[in-house]
């Protein structure tokens, strides 16, 4: 598909970049997740992207990670229709995510589990990342394999930093643990500070992709050899057009310094559910053997 | 255009819906922002929506909040365009956003404005709520008139739940300031809880979306007399079909109970540089006279 | 809006370019016109500019000149809702048009009028305009205002360049009529080549934008001093991204030579029912008086 | 991907709609074909579809059938970019099409080619169809394997029903052929009469959209027995909201008896150079035999 053109060919740029950024001596690898991703069934091929060390950091939405407890505790994402009678769904307290299903009641239950954590923690100030990593730890006794287990397992950092706009925030309230989320800016830029180089690979856009370049440029001003993110892939459904950030194009993120004008960047216009599988399966045809960095030593 | 097609009449249909909002009797409007609106120039007509009181509650981004900061302390946003080489802006210091113009430096001037004030206010842990009316009433004394101080004077509470993901987070980055977000979620739970019927206004859908939904939920589970949301309008250049929550149907929100299944709702999909003038201007002629709530007791 | 960004600004922008071709001296404005703009409700507006002179010439798909014609016979196009079930209105014999409805039965009325009226002509082989034209001339007698007989009051001529795709083509069938598009092109290009200057308002794209970009082609090939179109405005839902013509920038149409390189050249991302109302309303606040071309000498 | 959400699972789904139409007995496939899938490289695709007799007839724009006999006589597209200055791509008679390339001049030769073996054909009126098979046939002779050859060879008729919207419409200028578009209406209309099941796929949007669907109505008219369209696919990147016909949903069509209520359907909204090697890969890998129709006999 190099050799065709439109978002065709920038698919299999994306991967290219990718196979590169893998390749490249001394490098982190920061993703960020955004969309209704982990209900749409990606959570596994997140979790591959970890295990096989394809990204060192994710900074990710609160309902992704939510959803992914969610799934660790048992509970479902049904397949659905997205014509459908909402009023009747509601009526048995069915939650629709476009063309997916769940029940109303094991968010509850999910939520309360996430709570009944919380409490039995020792009051602190933690970053969402610490907090996630425990809760990784905890579920990874007997829940199933997830995103947030296989991360704790392969030492590979979570951040979620809008962590009260979400479920997961939720079932922190009346908890004596207290988010810290100005400390998640101070570990990720730490992480940016030490490495080298930095890819970036945005699962569509929202605060995860404005938190990582943001990271970037703080960085930049505490390092100043330091130039903006060398390698930079966005699959996004915006459009440069509406003026935002999530659709914004990359040249836009030259202006700012976020992306070094050296970088190899690519930006693909589809929806993440169709390039994921994709672009996971050419990676890992490829067989490569990565030596990822620790980033930060949990306790 | 009410007797139009498409999205000529949606945009006129928001108009009305807007109007028996303001009409109705005891009811919260809530207004969600997100995008780059305010570097577009559209802060003015947020402010008027504040003063006007059609909105009583704002939950935003905090690169709207800093944007309008950075205009009320004398920066500039520039008509500039979206075909330029952007690594010759980098070479000048000049940031993009789409097709307006604005200087690095001013932005960081910003920055330490806003960390100054936070480092000379005695240690304390705050909502995001509160440090915004403390700052509005800071730079209401000599700034220019912009959101925040319009909010400040008409007591109108901001809200910015990723607050860290924001030059303003960053901005308290050493700060004896603590920014509580589960205490914003507590505050805006109060606001829905006391609502008899609420009404909300989405300006584009991102994390100001997911948070006025889930305060909506959060506030029916406190109260088992409540429904969702009454009245909803949404401004949007998203689209269902791609499964996230900031293009999602108010149909799917029925399901989840975000929104009440009797609602007057309605969804525009244009870009809210197009539909605010419109709106407001619209709005503007039928000269309301609201008697707004007091949403909450500020110190 | 001048003084905005994004799409806000574009469509002011719209406005000026289109104002400023008004007041160029020697020039001839197309428009294209795809999308069901006329069951939307904006035959009115199109009819407008036609009177106005704020056009010269009209290419079009052939599915709004039969809507157009069904309204002058008395047709409607009902205000619906694009949320209903679908067999339910088949069963009714009620089309959609996302949230326009039609009667099925009034559209086969239409067809059978313009049947017959085709069957009453002598044999011949002419182009789509001057069909066009013989029925707006038809029409005008006692029929409703509508496009084609305001086109054919004024003069203006109106191309229908994929004639037999649409339900006017249909109505052709077994009549001693007929079409020859290839003298439509022969008499569009006439009309380019004969053009000073040139002005093209595309709404929507499809063939209507490729027909009048191809015949500037060909009266380039014609004229060597002739440059591409010197004025160039489009309102489109589409995006560059996707490879399309009818998402394809201006600044892509200028390496072809469709348009020129120092035209002044506006597009606008947003849906036609929304921007017609407003660029028609700003444009008659102008009052301008315009001496439009006489295009062709119609029998 | 069958177990995922969203678009990609809908992409499966097209998979499985399509592999169902080809197992059923009896069945006319029709595929419409926009937007510049040959420039994009996609031809050898759309020649996979018609040698597998995946398709049984197709419909295009000129444009991509004009950009294939361009690669049939030798005629290059390059991988270019869409960062790039077209005033300096004109100035080196280079035609861009998105991130893709071609020479002017080569454009020209292919005009000319088919204007010439036009010019050389006795006086005829004749469908579109007809002529592209005529020309097939000629171009089999020593041009490269190509769409129009393998449709030649394969006996599978290609509609172009907007012919003289495109450079293949031009070359025809001043010959003796005329090229009778209501023909191909009625030529369509007795492949879709005789079929007994019909399938249709659709690239993009557009007239070949529209011309098939106009054929099933107007085939049901004529046979009382029929039903709408009993398989439909579409791939996409437009979007009902802005109600036109391309981005029309299958539901809509429902409603004008285009698509059958049992219809199995599916639109997938994605650019088709990502969904094409997918969905032409999945296919191919189960080795499906069918027997197809000889629809047309062709002269």
């Amino acid at each position: 598909m190099l050799k065709t053109g439109f978002q065709g060919r920038k698919l299999a740029e994306a991967v290219e970049v990718w196979r590169e950024m893998l390749e490249e001596k001394e490098i982190t690898i920061v993703m960020g997740l955004s969309g209704a991703i982990v209900p749409a069934g990606m959570g596994k091929i997140i979790s591959f992207f970890i295990k096989e060390r394809m990204i060192d950091c994710l900074v990710s939405t609160g309902g992704n990670i939510f959803h992914d407890i969610h799934e660790a505790l048992g509970g479902k994402h049904y397949l659905g229709t997205h014509n459908v009678d909402d009023a009747e769904l509601r009526a048995c307290d069915i939650d629709r995510i476009y063309d997916i299903f769940a029940e109303d009641k094991m968010f509850i239950y999910t939520e309360s589990i996430i709570g009944k954590f919380a409490r039995e923690l020792e009051p602190r100030t933690c970053s969402s990342r610490e907090f996630i990593y425990l809760l990784g730890k905890e579920i990874a006794k007997n829940g199933k394999e997830s995103i947030i287990t296989t991360a704790y397992e392969y030492k590979v950092p979570i951040f979620v930093p809008a962590f009260s706009d979400s479920s997961m925030g939720i079932g922190l309230l009346h908890s004596n643990l207290f988010i810290d989320q100005m400390k998640d800016v101070e570990e990720i830029v730490q992480i940016m500070r030490k490495a080298k180089n930095t890819g970036a690979v945005y699962i569509g856009g929202g605060v995860p992709k404005n938190f990582i370049q943001q990271a970037k440029l703080i960085a930049r001003h505490l390092r100043k050899d330091h130039r903006g993110i060398n390698y930079a892939i966005q699959f996004t459904t915006d459009s440069a057009q509406w003026g935002g950030l999530s659709g914004s194009t990359f040249e836009e993120a030259i202006s700012w310094g976020k992306v070094s004008k050296n970088a190899k960047k690519v930006q693909v216009y589809v929806d993440a559910t169709i390039a994921l599988p994709i672009v996971s399966h050419s990676l890992m045809e490829k067989k490569l053997k990565r030596k990822a960095p620790l980033l930060i030593k949990t306790k």
